[in-house]
């Protein structure tokens, strides 16, 4: 009989296929393993780190002549941590410990992923998975592990957590869906799986005892259902389903080339956030137009010490060409006490949220902030590139970020060294402070882009990563829309440009209403683009004001989304893949 | 010769005396202590539990007498904890285990001063530091320690903590000042201190190394600075400014009863912040017009079950009826994921302050919030309550809150329990959202109570317990400054009343451009309330308004600050203690 569980939908669209278990357990292995003596131990392991690099490189390769970007990256950060001296010197402290390889190995990763484990933020808890994944993946090596075999069908992929090396290692064509019984819709096998668009569910806990391997499966990645073992009716309706969402696929393809434009021709930028330059092809192939937050940071953690000014400029300069006539925005380092840069000696923080990070280190560090202003007046030459800088609660922040522009520009003419003149010079909107004071703000920069994540979270003094209060996190509260609509004002009334970069520049509804408020780009992970794209060229910015005026009355978040949803839902956008 | 200290100033006057050092350390009394057997070390416990319950009893009747409201509420808590049966056992478990009565006690207090000394929030700190000094205290008498003589003349108590019970155990003329290595402006010690208006220095870390026993010292509470082994000329200029001192303090004594009223006639209500029922007598000395804030979480901090109705009923009754005809605000709930109440069994957060708190607690918790409501309810009928709560965010929290008051009411005539109809109910304006749609919030509130302490943390994403970026917590940022002057004309442009019981409210400066906004009461801890009302009785109503539209035409905090010291500096009231 058929068993439905409902689980939180991250990726959208319908998978049928049979389960493969994932996140393989070593310990039958580990049991049955018999070391030789440390010295032969020792041997082994270094043999495995050299044979997992080189496979490593190898699939790295493939993905990249694939075009795969974003898991040839994830993979690249497997890589450097296979090859971290580090690394194998605690695998060797390890192994003097346990006298067994796959034992050392598996403890020096575990060791290590403590330590990001407890990070509030996701992208790090996401590290913590990779270093156990490499762990396990070197630990295979020398236990003679082998993955398990695909077969000729789909699997959809289930698992507590899986290591993205797993689902990077296999053919798209083979993964029809990704189940997580954990997991975080930020998690790096999540970026995965939205990279190649598929089908995704996690956070189903406990049930996930219920999915055996080769059960039966439907998955629908919107609703965040798993049908277990479905009957022949179910199975009918939702090959329906998947019929629809295939013409949809090609609908949205179709739109790639066409602008984002209202019926009566207000033209919007849609642009997309990445994390390296390696994610701009990947952009491109959604129609993005250019990048609207190049998040920085990733430069940033990819190093041990601070990452010089030169392959910061490297970095830049890879996703300005790429952008090429487009726009790029690079946000200026966001990072704080609540994430692990260990050069930046960031003690930890009882409200990391509300704590010492992002502009207030760099203004605090010019050795940290003048390479990178440095880096991106130089990558200016071979782009539109443009500077951003988060956390923004004061003019006078902005004015000592001018001043050290113009220091840069000093010190590059000084040093013999190119730059742009052109760079346009932004900041995040992401503090209620910020959109409070935009009218003062606007006078000295050329353009805002409104972070509704940080936005929303301060404003309501909600933290949107706490389950206990997630119901309260909500971008159409009229507190949330009137900061944005401010904001967007005084950029206006300023003549300079309003754009977006959080979360709710994704939803096709909130589209409508930032279009009605004038905003002129919108920003997001790039697979979002063709159905916001879609939203926008269903209306006429009459239609959005209109729309805007009416929700502007209204008292309830929760009000807003339904009506817009009631008046939207005719438009061939909201049918949503 | 002569040495400076620089600490923080948290009470301000002039000190001069000799050091007595506090904050007795025990290690050598306990190892010169000769433990007999098992059964009589448990003897000796319980009789030193009960003669310390004694003592207590004893000090906190002779402070009642005099009217030391605060000081007898933090003795009555340390009463509570050698009382509490758990706190018996568990030196009953530790002496089993150490063999020794003092160790066993000092073993129990300390583990549970552990629990409390992780949390971020100062008060719980506090209560850590009670707890130790509880145990020091019952210890001691095992130990047969004698308190330490306190000379014929005024001395300067100074530790790296220094016991609450220690400084109200001393006759307030004895102490001059006191001084304190680490410690928060919200420890118990500091409390008692501000109610015996004594000069106090804290967070000079390792320096008070250099303080030693006897030494002769001038303190200065309001710079902070600590003068060791002053020269001639400074002991005569610090006499000099002592003097001045005392004609200030007979100036305000002067000016208990007269109105808060500006020279043309504008007048202000200026209430005081209490924590429980027995403030409000020391706060009626300073001329408060009533309760401004009652922060009823110490009565559910005091109870180690969900205090009853019947039990916030009498606590509440007598803070309305100790303040007469004056009005009397009592905050619901204010507790959350920070705060220790184990019966509330919320789960540690990541940012508490962006957590599951107050209101969003109460609104999950009937079973909490009823009992509460209707207490307040019942208490009206004894003057003029007023029920205010905390961490609103939308319109929808107050309907259901107004919805669970109809209930209780209907509650309250069904059990035949009298209630007052004329409770006004408000709510406190303390996130950015509230600011921002308080011309919405308006429709269905009595009154406006502006948080500033909360307010200014989430608008600027700044913590203020996190020293790293203190310099960025600043009240008259312009942001902040702009959704203050919204809730303010918000209210007025509804006729209902907006007031403020954040600590912006005791700065006299502030207090102008408050006025000026059109602000009605201003809510404080009590010995602010002097100043502030000569500061208002210096000014005219026009002349705030001009000050206003100055300082909104400022881009800077600080700016604002200096600008508004120049203009008003003249003034008696800036002359400050």
């Amino acid at each position: 009989m058929a068993e439905t569980i409902r689980g939180k939908g991250v990726i959208s669209g319908i998978a049928v296929g049979k389960v493969m278990l994932a996140g393989q357990n070593l310990d039958g292995y580990l049991a049955a393993y018999k070391p030789g003596s440390v010295a032969e131990e020792q041997s082994k392991a270094e043999a495995a780190l050299v044979a997992v690099t080189e496979t490593l490189l190898a699939t790295i390769e493939r993905l990249r002549k694939e075009e795969q970007a974003e898991q040839a990256a994830i993979l690249e950060a497997h890589r450097m941590m296979v090859q971290d001296p580090m690394m194998a010197e605690n695998i060797k402290a390890k192994i003097d410990a346990s006298g067994s390889a796959p034992q050392g190995i598996l403890d020096a990763a575990n060791e290590q992923a403590q330590l990001f484990e407890q990070m509030e933020d996701e992208y790090f808890a996401a590290r913590a998975i990779d270093l156990r994944d490499v762990g396990k993946r070197i630990a295979k090596y020398v236990l003679g592990v082998k993955e398990p075999e695909i077969g000729a069908g789909q699997v959809i992929l289930c698992g507590e957590e899986i290591e993205p090396s797993v689902v990077a290692g296999m053919p798209t064509e083979q993964i029809a869906g990704v189940i997580l019984g954990s997991g975080s819709a930020t998690s790096h096998v999540v970026i995965i799986a939205k990279a190649r668009a598929i089908p995704t569910v996690l956070g189903i806990g406990d049930k996930i005892n219920l999915i055996q391997d080769g059960d039966e499966l439907i998955l629908d990645g919107s609703r965040g259902d798993i049908i277990i073992r479905p009957t022949e009716t179910e199975r009918a309706l939702y090959q329906g389903k998947i019929e629809e969402q295939k013409k949809l696929a090609a609908h949205y393809a179709a739109l790639k080339d066409l602008p984002a434009v209202t019926k009566d021709g207000v033209r919007i930028e849609l642009t997309a956030n990445i994390g390296t330059h390696m994610d701009v092809d990947n952009a491109l192939t959604y129609g993005a137009e250019g990048v609207g937050l190049f998040r920085s940071e990733f430069v940033f953690m990819g190093s041990t010490t601070i990452p010089s000014e030169e392959d910061q400029f490297k970095a830049y300069r890879a996703a300005v060409e790429k952008c090429g006539g487009h726009i790029c925005v690079i946000r200026t380092m966001d990072i704080g006490g609540d994430k692990p840069l260990p050069y930046l000696n960031i003690d930890p923080e009882e409200n990391p949220f509300l704590g010492y990070r992002a502009l207030r280190i760099s203004l605090d560090r010019h050795d940290l902030f003048l390479p990178q202003i440095k880096a991106i007046l130089r990558a200016g030459l071979y782009g539109k590139a443009a500077m951003m800088v988060p956390m923004v609660i004061s003019v006078s922040e902005i004015q000592r970020v001018l001043k050290l522009v113009e220091q840069a520009k000093v010190e590059l003419a000084h040093e013999g060294k190119e730059y742009s003149d052109d760079v346009q010079i932004g900041i995040m909107v992401e503090t209620p402070a910020a959109a409070v004071v935009s009218p003062l703000l606007s006078q000295y920069v050329d353009f805002f882009s409104i972070g509704t994540n940080d936005l929303i979270q301060y404003t309501l003094a909600v933290d949107r990563g706490n389950a206990q209060i997630a119901n309260l996190y909500n971008p159409f509260n009229p507190a949330v829309l009137r900061l944005i609509q401010r904001t967007i004002q005084s950029a206006r009334e300023r003549g300079i440009w309003a754009g977006m970069c959080g979360e709710m520049a994704s939803d096709p509804y909130a589209a409508v209403i930032l279009l009605g408020m004038g905003i002129t780009e919108l920003s997001m992970s790039a697979p979002s683009i063709p159905r916001v794209k879609e939203m926008i060229r269903s209306v006429t910015s009459t239609q959005a004001k209109e729309l805007l005026a009416d929700v502007m009355k209204m008292e309830h978040g929760v009000e807003i989304r339904a009506y817009l949803h009631k008046m939207l839902e005719g438009s061939d956008a909201s049918t949503g893949i």
